[in-house]
């Protein structure tokens, strides 16, 4: 076992407090000589252990594997919370969404018919590298508002192809989602296919959307190889329910997740020979994750968080901890990264290597991963916040973990306990959370109790954006 | 879901009743020309999930996965048995334990006070490979009997160099094991560490037990690598209690455990490298795997199975798939391979491809796997049996696994259950067997019932060689 030092506790605290503004005094000042492109793609409710390279038996993802051998494979690497909604407006702003009110007591995500969505002063990491003059898309789920202020061509995205909330919603069966996930049918969902503000399709044909989502990013990319650009991926799947093409369906040993999983991976494949084919590569950090754990309640059409336990919806790893791996074979060491990294370092990391400056007006989350991806320096985030809704269930300082609230996902697989004695975990040590050691380690507990006194003394909850609905 | 046609069925029962006799015919005539050499480095309760490239967060083992990713990572790859002494028996005899009588259901394992052993009419691999003038040494743990007669140099192995069982034995301590992983000294046990028949340290230095195994097994290759050879490399780690040297203690973030299987896999690339020097990888298949899935009762100081359910002692997938590697530059076809593969294979193909034909009076559950490590054809395996003591409790047949019996790993994590109906998984498509289906395929549970029953037909259950004890 390792302890924090007093000394050692010092140094977090004041990391927290100060960080923000050093980051954007050290880089930031002027833009980047020659920036870099960055290709984000985000899977949905892709699980820690649903790639080979994470240790699946029989998911195949042999481009995601090569990626992970020639780049880095994080393995610590989390999102800003457990479901859609508030993990990709975290993502996005490089905040906890309990601060941009992107998260709620009321409804865990947004819906249809929500009234609002991502509130226009936050500031998104397309809105940031638009000002280095990036062209910028999103392709694939938004989730982030479809009402027309809400959409991606008002957050900073030049371009918009995809649906806008999940690929479940709009359902026009009475059938319960438990009930049919092994017979489950396109026409059962009427969702719409949008192209920037206009519906283009509806329903949205799924069986081919992720082949397509592939397709309009290579495009994009081929279209803008001349000047610096962003590309946010954000596949619909493999959130259920699930649809493969032709190409794939049937293939997998694991089922149609399975197909699912093995499309997306081909598509990581073609995106990066295109790269290639046309010089980017050099110049391009491409990323790799998901925005939360498996949905394990479907079963065999739910994804797989491995060794970690639980998962969507959940505060235990498997519902926050993801698969994240970082490639640019020019830029990037090659390695396993065991430290800590999170979705919305994505944000400062990227903005910093734009040369735009991180908002200096509110609280950002993001700490810059750069020192790690390119010099392996020691990655400087030592933290991570596990929010449920609006409240803090978990806190993870280094190795250790403390768990102040516990529940199973949507009522599922678990109650909602408080700890008055928090679980404590070393999840380095035990990362499926199985041996509480909070009796033994007061000061550790005494240590994160601190360090949440800090981050609660500069918090502010925004607004709650999910819970009006008509 | 894919089903087996009555056709398919006929053809799997004719396998396994023609399939011994088949083989021999086919291969083993005469000696091969240019025999390749092989490695075996076999661990010790070592888990599924317990290797950076089977998907462990904090375990460090860059020499393995360069060897997966260079050779072949098999993903459905199972032992003989789920505990030490008829795992290892399965792997050098080819044989069910059941067969030989290395099995019991009085005691799990062989003790330093057992009377017996492995019988002197098993035939070994090693005993196979002396038929083709291979010189061969058994380091490391051995465990299938301590007298004199039951040693490596009385079974086909012209050195040994090891401790005789496993680690945790001659303890000359009273407290329990559960009690003090923590605190944990070598001074607690007095285990023999032996050359050829002789005991040259006791108790056996443990912190560089790992370190020593693996310099034994170098030193053997330079001395030998003029004729083939046969290197048997069982390693008493990571079996509590854990023990890494120097170099390596304090190093891993998952703690003792993880130093101790980086020492391991520290010790996979030094022989690799060492092969690699003298020319010998062109002509070497190296294997790594392990004896059986981890000791959970242990927490932190046992391995994790991933996201495979339980572990060491039982029949559950945990207990009994593996990690496994072959490793050959020149011969063996980079790939991941779902299909299945017990450690009982490697003697039917390593005798075949040393061209000694497999004994034909006798059964051998040995299958020819280098169709799969050449061509990469399918593997001939279609069916695993899971035996706990000597009662079948399971078995696999294709992608469907059937258990009877069920029962957590030694009267800890669940009773004893028998199955009416039997629980009836698709471990391709849920490997963490949580879902059953056996109401749904009657027809699935018929075929498995028929393949028993065929397999019940020739068995011959060998005497009990674990029962007696001094």
């Amino acid at each position: 076992m390792r302890f924090f030092t007093n000394k050692f506790l010092l140094y977090f605290l004041t990391l927290f407090a100060v960080l923000p503004s050093f980051l954007s005094t050290c880089y930031g000042q002027s833009q980047a000589k020659n920036p870099p492109n960055f290709v984000i793609i985000f899977a949905d409710d892709l699980g820690y252990g649903d790639l080979g390279i994470y240790g699946h038996p029989t998911i195949k993802t042999p481009n995601l594997d090569k990626m992970a051998m020639e780049g880095q494979k994080w393995t610590n690497f989390y999102v800003g919370a457990s479901v859609c909604t508030p993990s990709r407006a975290a993502l996005l702003t490089g905040r906890l969404p309990v601060r941009s009110g992107m998260c709620s007591d009321k409804n865990r995500v947004l819906f249809p018919n929500s009234l609002h969505g991502l509130p226009e002063s936050e500031v998104t990491l397309a809105e940031q590298l638009k000002k280095a003059d990036y062209a910028t898309a999103a392709i694939g789920k938004w989730h982030l508002g479809d009402k027309p202020q809400y959409l991606p061509t008002n957050n900073g995205f030049d371009y918009y192809f995809g649906i806008p909330y999940s690929n479940d919603m709009d359902k026009i069966t009475d059938k319960k989602y438990w009930d049919f996930a092994d017979d489950i049918q396109a026409s059962y969902f009427n969702v719409p296919l949008m192209r920037n503000t206009e519906i283009v399709e509806r329903p949205a044909e799924q069986h081919s959307i992720t082949k397509r989502y592939t397709e309009e990013a290579i495009s994009f990319i081929k279209k803008h190889k001349d000047r610096p650009f962003f590309v946010y991926l954000a596949h619909n799947l493999p959130h259920i329910p699930l649809f493969a093409s032709k190409d794939f369906e049937g293939k997998s040993k694991r089922g149609l997740y399975g197909d699912v999983v093995a499309e997306i991976d081909h598509g990581v494949g073609q995106i990066i020979a295109e790269l290639k084919a046309d010089g980017l590569d050099k110049n391009t950090i491409v990323v790799f994750t998901s925005d939360n754990g498996p949905w394990l309640s479907y079963k065999t059409h739910g994804g797989s968080a491995g060794l970690l336990r639980a998962g969507k919806g959940t505060t235990w790893e498997g519902g926050m901890r993801e698969p994240c791996i970082f490639w640019s074979p020019d830029k990037i060491k090659p390695a396993i990264v065991e430290d800590l990294g999170t979705t919305m370092d994505l944000f400062t990391t990227f903005s910093n290597m734009a040369g735009v400056p991180v908002p200096k007006d509110r609280v950002i989350d993001g700490q810059d991963l750069s020192g790690t991806l390119f010099y392996q320096e020691q990655s400087p985030r030592k933290a991570v916040f596990y929010y449920r809704g609006t409240t803090l269930y978990a806190m993870r300082l280094g190795d250790y973990k403390a768990h102040f609230i516990t529940e199973g996902a949507y009522g599922m697989f678990g109650r909602k306990e408080m700890h008055d004695l928090p679980l404590l975990f070393n999840v380095d040590q035990d990362p499926s959370e199985q041996y509480d050691i909070g009796e033994d380690h007061p000061e550790i507990i005494r240590q994160i109790n601190a360090a949440i006194k800090l981050h609660r003394s500069k918090l502010v909850k925004g607004k709650d954006q999910l819970a009006d609905r008509e």
